[in-house]
């Protein structure tokens, strides 16, 4: 075992494909429906939203896709990213267990979804489109793309749930500074945008309506395309960069991993992290426990239905096979924006159902007492999203110090919280809630479900 | 020449001395006097205040000081920082210059100051002090001087300028995580506070009036110290970590340095990148250009004088030689909060009187026009204090692609700018002034000079 604290890699060791789990599986995930024939959807159906190789990436029969050079050019920004021991933090628990965490947070937007939004924007610029739209609404997932684009000289048109756009305008600037144009949605630009405000002139939005809002508009012009941030196939994948590098790195500590946790909304950051694990666990060379920690007032996994359901409020989307809390179930309104979404990633799903992975809920103040306990410690102060992961982590290394075990834990710090203080402050000030989410709220949100 | 774009170093390359630059000089700066007696002060002048191992380096003779394996094994939390070459950059600017920067926004605070705030506390802890007090502005130094605080187990209060401290909650907020206790300045709890707060209970503050908090609250207490971010000798050296790793990391690229430029205000920064450089320089082993870039709101190095003046706004310091505007120099509110300082480091004052350097100032405006390309380029939103120095490397880049002149150039990139996003979206819509700095301003200012 190193002594290191970090393990860096030379820019020679960013990966050079991206790791496709499906062809790897006992049986493959059940195919989305077209909202409307409820037949499974075909590339002609995605044609106007994605590019073509990002349509072939997300039915890929491949177990592996080659990362074009273009791609790994930006990557070397900021990749490959640091494999931190929390060395000062076993030592404030006094456990015995090892973690280790990979991190994220130094990308340009600080968060791990560059790594998707890169490739996204290539892909889309190889095929002569001027223009990518999407959705955000802490405004995370805008940044990145945002960032891609000025990359590939892409327009990027980003629509931010109004809420957002007003209360957090730190955001909404960063997508400006990397040249983006930003609407506050509901907006007049669309339709339906228009239908709702001539409703409602103060409606706050929602990612719903925002989702609506830049899919009418790329999906009505032929030189644009639409960008998602999670829970698709392609978007999976293109986060496997986290853990073909952590497994290099953890490697080159001497560890090897008895416990991996990540957090889960959509399920990107998860995914990129365990999938090159599982690879390797399904070739009998590790044994790692998998662990999803999800936010107790958005629990798809632990308390939603398997189910076909919409991917978005409105239900315009196709259908996808998914754990659900029910497209029309609306989280309390916590702090980890990038968790609350009603349902998941359906090849995360599929392979919970299979048994591939446990999860877990947790409350959002054990959560930052974990990401407050981890700053003092390590210094990075997480965003409200991986301190769900740090949260089990702390639990399971102090589970550790009772028993003595020296387990290895990994875990993925996907972003920091630099842009999430005011979060930090309520939770200092005492003043930071922890939702109960009774049962008959979970009845009424799945009583939306389609029923396919 | 490397093909490279980053190079790291492994931590095992985290310097184990920091680099003293006055015994390498010509002659001697010279000494800070008392404010009463002006005599030079002694080392018991500055007890209350420091700890005697920072008041030995203060007046060290010696060209290297050992770094403390305590205060190494903190830096490994984010050192070594990489070194990047700006090849998007460069691209979009279509210049034959190389632009190579060191980038310090990945510390836990997300700029260069932990380096200098870690063996701070970790002295201070050292001799059995409990408490550590400082005052902050915008909060970058305030922010560092918590979280060192936190590694080595010390209490931390900070006086942070009221202005800020109702503007800026975030910072704030930062600290807090950190641990610390934050008091808007003027504060209720000291007497310089009281007395201000008598004659103006709505007072906004300002660094001159917090500085004094910080001083009469830790001169008062015999577990309690007080710790300065920038313009001390010892606080220059610490930054000299940056240097001996640039140094070290442009030979991996294998080039030679034909121009540095940093940003200064009270020229931490600045020193402890060319320092090193210095060095090898006076050596004859290279022979690059160095160059300081101040903002035209605040231009000691360009329009100041060169003489014994205060260090704080109130008069209560030692008086320092230095470049100065006058300790009543108010500078206008440039976004740069780091760069308002009316003084300089009295030891770059004293070589910038030998000829070792050159100084340009710059316009605000056009700093952050360098910042949102280089953002959209590079991928980094720089703080508002290094745009400077970018502007400056881009101006002579486009100078080379003029000449044709392939110039190596190395600029500190000292921290992000994701905490100054309000001030990128002022930029973006246009309403950024670009101060004008009347002579006869300039001229009052310097009539507050004691006349030393």
């Amino acid at each position: 075992m190193s002594e290191a604290t970090r393990v860096l890699l030379d820019e020679s060791r960013i990966p050079r494909a991206w790791y496709n789990i499906v062809p790897d599986l006992p049986a493959p995930p059940p195919p989305p429906l077209h909202p409307g024939t409820r037949e499974p959807v075909g590339p002609e159906d995605l044609a106007p939203l994605f590019p073509m190789d990002l349509i072939a990436q997300e039915v890929s029969a491949e177990r592996f896709v080659a990362i074009p050079d273009a791609v790994r050019d930006v990557y070397r920004l900021w990749r490959p990213t640091p494999l931190i021991r929390a060395r000062r933090l076993e030592r404030a628990l006094g456990t015995p267990a090892r973690i280790y965490y990979k991190y994220e947070g130094g990308s340009p937007a600080g968060s791990h979804k560059p790594n998707t939004a890169v490739p996204q924007a290539y892909y889309n610029a190889q095929q002569g489109i001027r223009r990518l739209t999407t959705e955000t609404g802490a405004g995370q997932w805008g940044s990145s793309l945002a960032f891609a684009c000025a990359q590939f000289g892409l327009e990027c048109e980003i629509w931010m749930v109004r809420a957002s756009y007003d209360q957090k305008p730190h955001r909404r600037s960063l997508m400006q500074v990397y040249g983006a144009t930003v609407h506050a949605s509901p907006s007049p630009v669309t339709k339906a945008g228009s239908a709702i405000l001539a409703e409602n002139p103060d409606s706050p939005g929602s990612l719903g309506i925002a989702i609506s809002e830049a899919v009418e508009v790329a999906g009505g012009a032929d030189d644009t395309r639409y960008a998602l941030g999670s829970v698709l196939n392609h978007v999976l994948m293109h986060q496997t960069v986290i853990g073909e590098e952590a497994l290099e790195q953890l490697a080159a500590f001497g560890e090897t991993p008895d416990l991996i946790i990540g957090c889960t909304g959509g399920g990107s950051n998860f995914a990129g992290l365990t999938f090159p694990f599982i690879r390797e666990k399904l070739a009998g060379r590790i044994s790692p426990e998998i662990r999803a920690v999800e936010p107790a007032a958005c629990p798809s996994f632990t308390r939603g239905r398997y189910a076909y359901d919409f991917g978005d409020t409105a239900g315009f989307t196709p259908l996808l096979k998914m754990h659900t809390l029910g497209h029309g179930f609306v989280p309390d309104p916590i702090h980890a924006g990038g968790l609350r979404y009603h349902g998941m990633s359906p090849l995360l799903s599929h392979m919970y159902e299979l048994g591939m992975f446990q999860a877990v809920a947790k409350g959002q103040r054990e959560c930052f007492e974990a990401g407050v306990r981890f700053a003092r410690t390590e210094g990075i102060v997480p965003a409200p999203e991986p301190t769900h992961a740090l949260a089990e982590a702390i639990s399971e290394a102090l589970r550790c110090k009772e028993t003595g075990e020296e387990k290895v834990i990994l875990t993925a710090l996907c972003g920091h919280g630099h842009f999430d203080l005011n979060a930090y402050d309520r939770y200092l000030s005492g003043a930071m809630e922890d939702f109960e989410l009774p049962q008959d709220r979970i009845e009424e949100a799945l009583a939306t479900l389609p029923g396919v």
